[in-house]
């Protein structure tokens, strides 16, 4: 089941202006940041809001950190903008099947590492109506590393 | 002063076909519809969780009514997908001279009629790293009228 939004995904070219922004325009300040080698991104979390799951709502800003990565392809075909929306849920294996049990496709078999050691999987933006959706689930309290 | 992510604005092409599109994948359902004849849309609005400044988060699913509203031309040019993003504020006005003080334009001289009577404006998405931006002041309750 799906309990909140749990991020936007923005796509950058240059991080450090793009928290900049956020902080001039809105005064929204980076809570975690780090290097994602499997997903080939620099990113950094914003947060925006607390959710009454007991988790919180982001902005999630995304720069590439090699050519071949699916944020530097989003960002030479579209520019700059939102590449992902997450919803976050307390076992992602369930909402992932809850999902392609209606015929949408998961971009991976099993989930993968997101941010602060979260679970994470994504279905298909094509199955989606256009928009790539990402499931997470928050690393156990045990297990979170936090920078 | 922005105290949450408010909603993700998504262009369709088929209202009726993206409700029924989230409720399967995810079970999310409708909690406001109405017809917004200034924005040109028709358009449901889907509770995903409350926030802690006593809100929610939504997702704004938006069908164009006309040819030459700004959904009908996106539609045009990227298909479906996420259009913009909104975050709430008690005071929308001084949200958005927050922003248009550091340069940011916004489309509006003045806030408009939003979702439920709330009241709206936006940031052009070319000053905000290709994100249009809504800020979302909700009604006053005694002026709210929910359909
Ligand atoms: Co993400
Ligand atoms: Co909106």
């Amino acid at each position: 089941m799906i309990t909140r939004i749990d991020h936007i995904g923005i796509a950058c070219r240059d991080l450090d202006a793009s928290i900049e922004f956020y902080r001039r325009a809105h005064g929204f300040e980076v809570v975690h940041s780090e290097v994602n080698e499997e997903q080939g991104v620099r990113e950094a979390m914003l947060r925006i809001n607390g959710t009454d799951d007991g988790a919180a709502s982001y902005l999630q800003l995304l720069e590439p950190i090699r050519d071949d990565c699916a944020i530097a392809k989003y960002l030479e075909k579209h520019g700059e903008g939102v590449h992902h929306i997450a919803f976050g849920t307390a076992d992602v294996v369930a909402a992932t099947e809850a999902a392609t049990s209606t015929g949408i496709r998961a971009l991976y078999p099993a989930p993968r590492r997101g941010t602060s050691n979260s679970s994470i999987n994504f279905l298909h933006p094509k199955d989606c109506h256009g928009v790539l959706t990402e499931l997470v689930q928050a690393a156990d309290p045990a297990d979170a590393h936090h920078s």
